[in-house]
């Protein structure tokens, strides 16, 4: 267990917050690293797990043609933001929504491979966004059979993404 | 990594399906167990991960008098086909869906404790649905502080979500 999950649940808690969670490259694994806490139910709504340009459509009326824009596309500070305004606005209970996208290789487009973006947004006040980019440490996956290099980035922007929120959680009061 | 869950991808692979999940207890974990694997979002849309009776509600449509009857209730037979068929009616792409709901514990209802639901169905033909009832075997956690035991069950659960998804799918053909 990544031991500032249980930090992440103490500050939701501290702050009564309800979060949803959009997921694209961690695929699921921080609502799963935060479903081991029992109890988390009081702070976790849920995640969207949008696999695919598809789910992201289809569940949170992401813009197709923004998804198929080269300038912005499904790993971008525009899709990441949107993907977490969107969660947001789907969950009336959630007060907070965080969302993450990312190339976690291989065969990234050239300049993306390891790049994600994490972005949280807070009902009050509406319209209150942040997003950061930051580049993964792990090694690029050597080939379509490395599972444990994909393994890696996984875990790696599963700790971004709440390392993130960690921080922005006391910075938005 | 499950070793099972590269025969999954090669079953739907093989069989050219495009999987949706509806997670409750594994939170996430079985997609992102799957999305370990490289190339895997030809075969897996995303996943549904509805926390609480609120995101069963609001992102699946379970009625909500349905999840607050004790004779059905949010881990039930009932709710875990709902959840299922409502993920593929809301994911056009999908070929089939998949859900999970269970008690992990600490707390939970008598005779619920460590009692799982796994539903599949397919597009074609509508209606197909097929749901299984599993005992975990894994000890019920001690407390609420005992996330390595909640942990347990959530790798169990999820391990036989695939499991079972494995037998169904040759099945179903």
């Amino acid at each position: 267990m990544y031991p500032k999950i249980l930090a992440l649940r103490d500050a939701l808690r501290a702050s009564n917050e309800r979060l949803v969670l959009a997921e694209s490259c961690t695929a699921g694994n921080v609502a799963a690293e935060l479903g081991q806490i029992p109890g988390i139910s009081n702070s976790l709504c849920g995640s969207l797990v949008v696999y695919r340009n598809d789910s992201k459509t289809q569940w949170l009326g992401i813009d197709r043609h923004g998804l198929d824009d080269p300038e912005r596309g499904p790993v971008s500070e525009w899709v990441t933001s949107q993907l977490a305004l969107s969660a947001l606005q789907r969950t009336p209970e959630a007060t907070l929504a965080a969302a993450i996208t990312g190339h976690l290789g291989p065969g990234a487009p050239t300049g993306l491979d390891g790049v994600i973006y994490c972005a949280a947004c807070h009902r009050d006040p509406p319209g209150s966004l942040t997003v950061i980019k930051h580049q993964l440490s792990s090694p690029m996956p050597q080939s379509d059979s490395d599972i444990a290099g994909r393994r890696a980035r996984q875990v790696e922007a599963t700790h971004a993404l709440i390392t993130f929120l960690l921080q922005w959680l006391p910075s938005r009061s």
